[in-house]
């Protein structure tokens, strides 16, 4: 962490400073210029608030040298990581379609839309379970009973599946999960991160919706400072001005991701955009960004066809994008 | 809910809309115009997704009429609500001021912040036990000794307390706080607003970096639905794209909330900036605009004064802001 | 036009709304429901301000059923738009690649990139002779007489032009321009639209930092609308949170333009990103998604070669970038 | 402006920055710790384009230590300006409130409107006779005639005048003006920030929509260092993803542009909101956060009364404003 300070600095403030580093383990580089006096803060300087310190009356402005967080870094671990989901590998190379009903209603519902994207080719099975709605008056999901007709359609298919946590409590349910996700609007619950770093299963963290890259990384780093190093990311849109998308898939995440960190990275188009239509032309380009997989809502169900408009994708569709999305890959 | 059909729309998927939406408890009024058709829902549309019908192939466009939150709603409670935490009044009229330090780090510091901020004015004590921090590597907080010393602290001085809660397995330590604070990270903790729904403690639910107000507005209502209608809101500044500050306070959300809402709103310009040199200028600011309250962080630390910078105000400098608020009070 | 009107709306005020939009050649039917009180506006609504209908006190909400844009609307020109530049057609199922240098410094540095562009497959060159720039202290750009020397490189090369313009009173200099680009900043600089579509030479306009897309569209209706139909857009990165990029491509500009528009859609990445190791991703991404053309920076300088980094690619990196781009091409 | 470059960097990569920095006419001071080597740029680094320089391959972070913007920076004029407008000052601890309609109509309407301003004590009146609307179908504005209609009010009422430029080829009819306000779409319009430095009018400079703060003191920089040093800045809402107001005031930008300049700072809530109804709260905001201004829409046409309300208040409502923004002067 490199500190500059403001001209005419008040010395005692700074040896404050300094006193209050050196106790926090850091120790102090001084490079006192004709322009400006420069602090080289070396150290583990990761518990630092940078925050803080730029607060300082004294300080000018401060710049991380070192990025804070360790394990997620592709700094000390070069190499792409490869994460199991189930036996289906994501990362280092493996490319994985995780696809299924944005909510499980029934067990028609799901055997079918299973049996659909299995045969278009997806690898990962993915079912909402646990649903976070804006609203306390719509349906919350079929919570532990959705986790079980997901595991009978894993047994029936043999697709790992995905589905989401929204509560460490829940956590029994999800004993037989092949990959746990914790949803955008979680992806600062830094208790849940803290209980699932001492578990075993692999995570699939999706960014949240105002949260910057450096975040979902040390959102990252809190499940693998506890020990669970096998961390999906995944971009599913931001945040921003724009009305005519749900979100705003922020593609550029895929590259950035990939250079600070060596963790698969993959984007869902279907929530990114919040519309059907176009889920296929944003499939494509996280395919052709670089992406390690991806994961898209289908759905089916003849009998209220209509309402399952949305964001998903019926199995036709998905079928013909599945064709565009493998074009994509034999031409990266 | 207003549905404007797409010309030319396919009378079938118009059937099955129908039928989805009749099956929901909703009935229909159709009115074909010479531009457009326009189908008035009828009933509670509160459970229906506004997005999902949105998405359909046949609709053009979807209008709320009713807003999808009822018990937070002032046109069914055009009464501001008054919430007594412990015993001071928040809303309909009466003005809180809430201070303490970001983070409790030591009896003495508390007991020397609680003390200076109850002689300038502040009616409740905050201090973070429980800390969200961006990184594992910070300082997590004292956690529940931190509410022991809170609790201390407020027999000391009689004044309420107001703290934050992370998980609901930490709910036995917030037993005799007086407000439960939920952070802006937590704000779609759905799970934990379910829980706070059934207890019986004033909560104090701070506006997430980049929720709409009308998101707000249905955290509340999670809460509320549950039985505890005693809610504070906070707004604590959005995220932007502007980095002269943290976060930028949206202080329109203030006569906004209180249009849409009967529920006191308080602002917090220390996290809405970010610097502790404009926490005064925008207090003013909130007060003006009609705020019921305001939260604002004030630490004092002789041993490490210089990293008490950042956003906290010291004592002196809280009893100058607390001079200007009451000037701006009396006239407003 | 769709209007919903409040509950109990006064009717006087309702008859000087009537009187009012009659007067603007604007017919009304009333539909009376259950529930509220529908307006639908029938006529050309296209210079209603929606905002100020918005605004009234007995208006609930507003919805347009019609886009502002008429002449840049698909609903009324089904077929893609093919523009030529010089002789090369952009849209319409060809694809153009633009590329050169950010500003044009030399007839050596121009001549040089502009070979080496057109070696590598490029159809169009660029180069910056009027530059806006941030700070009034940093380099303008040669103005006039770069443009005199991107005259010559098209002479040299038989490559059309694309260079910027940033005010109508430089307009002589364009005379022999083959493509007129008004920049981001300019994009809703009315005074220049409406200049723009007195002349014949198509113009590239780029997407506004904080533009939606409806307006971006509305701005190409000023160009439209004074009878230059030669129009093609280009997203080049929004303004949003993020700071790892120096802009968001946002790259469902893509799908969403050309469903609403005929106009040919470009995307420049090496502005969306502002770091030249991100352009190629993010060009691949925007051809997979559908664009109908790239927009690149290239430089070489061996005299300065540290400082063409930035956002600009090498020849050889570009010769590599197209490579990759035809692949995906060829598989989209 | 100090650059940390990356560990292990090439030192012939750094010869050649430090050979083009040295002819940029700014020296290097290198300082090489342990952890990092920083160089310190010492010289005028105002042209030198920050974000070049961070592209680099060698270079890890840059951070300036000197703002880029001289003429508006606090630091070489610390006391606050005072910009006469005709005889009215604004700055400097004189506080004036601007006042009008948002577009001329007519003669009558411009007339009524003006005197009740007047009356509820507006020291500058305001108008709208060029108007940038978004639809190119929209009115336009009375443009030339609506400035003589402005002068006419002015020799009435005795009140200075400000009025919108939109392009430098009608400066001819701003030659009465007293203040020409450059409009929020127009702030990056570096040719028309040119030429209106060479005028001797004062300039009301409104902030973009997606304008950094430091983007806006460039802005005025680009008129100051043309010779016209009279700039009033204007915040009048920023974009964000919160759609329940037009945009959203930054009130923040008060505190942090009085900081950083000695320029005026005027507050607009009229745009900020586009609602009526939020004006006069948000009046009050910006006159306890300090600005040392405001402009307010204030609209009066009985025969169109209803179509008068979107975000402008009407007589009455403003001088009830005007009454309660007076109450918080008093009180700050």
């Amino acid at each position: 962490m490199i500190v500059i300070l403001k001209k005419g600095y008040d010395e005692r403030q700074l040896d404050e400073l300094r006193r209050w580093l050196v106790n926090e383990g850091i120790s102090i580089q001084v490079n006192a210029g004709v322009q400006s006096t420069v602090l080289g803060l070396i150290g583990d300087t990761s518990a630092v608030d940078l925050d803080l310190i730029e607060a300082l009356e004294i300080v000018e402005t401060v710049k991380r040298v070192q990025e804070p967080y360790k394990k997620a870094n592709r700094k000390f671990h070069p190499a792409d990581s490869t994460v199991m989901v189930g036996d289906v590998p994501v990362g280092g190379g493996h490319f994985a379609v995780m696809a299924g009903p944005c909510s499980i209603e029934s067990p028609e519902q799901l055997c079918v839309v299973a049996e659909a994207v299995k045969a278009a080719g997806a690898q990962i099975l993915r079912g909402g379970a646990f649903k976070p709605r804006t609203s306390p008056y719509a349906f919350q999901g079929m919570r532990e009973s959705g986790i079980t007709l997901l595991l009978e359609a894993k047994k029936q298919t043999g697709l790992p599946i995905v589905t989401e946590i929204m509560d460490i409590s829940h956590m029994d349910a999800f004993a037989e999960v092949d990959l746990i996700q914790v949803g955008a609007r979680n992806m600062q619950n830094f208790e849940l991160l803290k209980e699932l770093g001492h578990c075993k299963t692999p995570i699939l963290l999706k960014r949240g919706l105002s949260s910057t890259i450096s975040e979902l990384l040390m959102s990252a780093e809190y499940i693998m400072a506890g020990g669970n190093e096998n961390v999906i990311l995944c971009e599913r849109g931001i945040r921003t001005f724009e009305t005519a998308t749900r979100n705003t898939q922020d593609i550029s995440a895929v590259p950035v991701v990939k250079e600070l960190s060596h963790l698969p990275m993959i984007v869902d188009p279907s929530h990114a955009t919040g519309f059907s239509r176009y889920v296929k032309p944003l499939a494509l380009a996280a395919t052709a960004a670089g992406a390690d997989g991806l994961m898209i809502e289908v759905h089916n169900n003849p009998a209220k066809a209509l309402c399952d408009g949305s964001q998903s994708l019926t199995p036709p569709q998905f079928e013909d994008a599945i064709g565009a999305i493998n074009k994509i890959l034999a031409a990266r």
